[in-house]
């Protein structure tokens, strides 16, 4: 018997899954392991920035109503009455045609309001004194960083859910994070399945491959941000099958299978979720490859059963566990990033389904171009190896030319797109 | 006295670097770890893929030849001889009007050069036997995965260089890589200097600031595809600092300080440079920020000079170090990502030297666009968060104004570019 299903737009299955988001939860970690976690909390300044008027330069602080009068030809000199460094900061109040040498850095020494840079200003040395001889005007706060004026304190910088850059880091460091309050990564558990499969260690035999889905989803847990539990093979046997996903699912957050969910005699997983009291939120997706994508709830723990195919596992993947991953590392815009690229080549063949094509985007001359990574056929894992990108062609009685607008889905992008697409 | 440097071009000066290339190392690591490293081989098929001829769908296999006639009014009978999952194979071969039964992935049986899918096929029984009738024609090789249609064995798959992604993860396993040979991580030495700076746990206290250089450098360090070693602070004693850079020097590939190079009085790097006997292949370039960057080189091991300043010293480290890094990660294209972009704003003012402005990228309606990601002085640590890009303003006479095309450096990219940008 072949089981009828009922295939529904991606758009709505999408929605489906979205009605299961776990929220995620926080822990701290230090600065120094930061790079790439994602904040849980808004991150705050601690302080002004900065936190006193400071010299971004070297050269001297003065008043800058001494200088007015400052030409080329009518330089005015300073005595310079004190030097600092930065890190240090000078007792003298600077007065009337007196100069304090400052280094980048450097708190302004009370009285001075603008930096004569040190190239600007002519050293030399008279009765045993130091000056300075300046040959332009400054303006009142020329070369001075103000208390605050990068940052008030209280103030939000980055916002809970962002990537941790380089730069953020350094606005960690600056507000004195040591430790950082990061999302805890989700773990999400995979099982695959497939009596043709043989480990990456096997020798090849007659009618069996090895298993290269278990690899890819393990990297693309991983580059969604997440922890992969590997609970390996399923064995062929539906008891021992069940058990299995039953045991595994109390210790993860979401359950990845792959396999086992097509009409097939061996397909075990839609029983699977039956006999768990599973609810199934879709079988069927109008979406090429991977229309047999079944998502299931049990006590709202997502059970995600790609297909077996790798390319439809991988855009199953992407399109459906993807955002639940992002969603509990806090991200405000949890799905892949959706931009416009103009065809690179043509695509005469209709299809009734939306096809979902693994691609290469490039940008030339400041445009998004997109062009297939590969050979279309679902089962070439090579095609994978050069995506950067899912190209979205929907489905309808007419193909695609060369310089059309289509829809682009960005793989290697941590910005993500908002919903609705 | 004020040493004066001669500012060189910033082409001319990573071409200097890049004089200096070393060659990366390989090491053989487990296929599960392998996401996001750096093949150092090419990844070729070790097998044709696939292997066998195979079944991309469930249904029955049998020959072309016996469906020519078969149509929707004229069904076809066709008698199930076997039945075989995949991961089996069959030893019967399929004669006139016969089928076997066939999973997705299996072989296909001897004689049988066509698949029927399931849903096409309508099963019955009679007399005992298994039977399907067929009701339309199908082509010798239709719906049949040849042997060696994705990959031929010996074939290059994927070139030495690249950076690790899911799909390639899944080739990999495909081919029984379960060790793989990636490049070693390159070790970068990471010293911060200034008197100024405080630890992160420490509290601030006037005229001092906490060190952010370090944990941003550490970031893009790890970004770039590297080890950071840290060595701490440099202590504020010229022969301390020298002992202190001579001895790590023979722990790392590299060695990155941050400060130290300005002409300010507390600017050591340079004197060190001097006294180990290395070579100063530039310590100034026409760029602004990061106008100071200094590099040199001892017995070809390089020694990155980069600005106490937070926004030169992300700079220095974009263009000089970073390129270095990837080159010993076997990338082909070790230099940041160079695109064009269209101007979002105006930029009056003018500059004689080539500014790079930290910048947010964005795609719209399929092209790029760029905007400073902050207000652009060069001691604001808050806009470098929020970059994606460099936007290179060359200097000259003239400003730049909203709508004109720009060249952006991307950040966050695996892609690169080759020389000359």
């Amino acid at each position: 018997m072949i089981e009828r299903r009922k295939p529904i737009p991606i758009k709505e299955a999408i929605t489906k899954v979205m009605d299961y988001i776990i929220t995620g939860e926080t822990e701290y970690i230090s600065i120094v392991e930061s790079y790439g976690r994602h904040l849980s909390e808004d991150l705050k300044a601690t302080h002004d920035v900065p936190h006193f008027d400071r010299s971004p330069y070297d050269g001297f602080a003065v008043r800058a109503l001494d200088t007015e009068l400052a030409r080329q030809n009518n330089p005015i000199e300073f005595e310079v009455i004190d030097h600092i460094g930065a890190g240090t900061v000078t007792n003298k109040k600077v007065q009337a045609f007196q100069a304090v040498r400052i280094m980048t850095g450097a708190q302004m020494p009370e009285g001075s309001d603008t930096v004569v840079m040190l190239e600007l200003a002519k050293s030399f040395d008279r009765n045993g004194k130091s000056f300075i001889a300046v040959k332009r005007p400054f303006k009142t706060g020329e070369n001075v960083s103000y208390r605050g004026e990068d940052a008030k304190k209280g103030e939000v910088l980055v916002t809970k859910g962002t990537k941790i850059n380089p730069g953020i880091q350094a606005i960690l460091a600056t507000f004195g994070y040591a430790k950082v309050p990061v999302a805890k990564k989700p773990k999400v558990g995979l099982f695959a399945t497939g009596t043709e499969l043989l480990d990456v260690n096997d020798e090849l035999v007659p009618g069996k491959i090895r298993n290269s889905n278990s690899y890819m989803i393990s990297g693309q847990i991983e580059r969604a941000g997440a922890d992969v539990i590997y609970f390996g093979q399923l064995p062929d046997d539906f008891e021992m099958c069940f058990d299995a996903i039953k045991n595994a699912l109390h210790k993860v957050d979401m359950l990845v299978t792959t396999g086992g969910v097509s009409v097939g005699d061996y397909d075990y997983l839609p029983g699977i979720y039956q006999k768990l009291g599973a609810e199934v939120l879709f079988n069927k997706v109008a979406m090429r490859p991977g229309s047999v994508t079944t998502v299931a709830q049990k006590d709202g723990k997502l059970l995600f059963g790609l297909s077996g195919n790798p390319s439809a596992c991988y855009v199953g993947f992407e399109l459906f566990t993807r955002p639940i991953i992002q969603t509990m590392l806090f991200s405000k815009k949890p799905h892949l990033r959706k931009e416009k690229a103009l065809l690179g080549i043509d695509f005469p063949k209709v299809n009734p389904f939306t096809r979902l094509v693994r691609s290469n985007v490039t940008v030339s001359d400041g445009r998004l171009m997109v062009s297939p990574s590969g050979v279309d056929k679902s089962n070439i894992v090579m095609s994978l190896a050069g995506a950067n990108a899912l190209m979205i062609l929907p489905g309808g009685t007419r193909g695609f030319s060369k310089g059309m607008e289509v829809d682009v889905f960005m793989l290697e992008d941590h910005t993500g797109s908002e919903w609705p697409w």
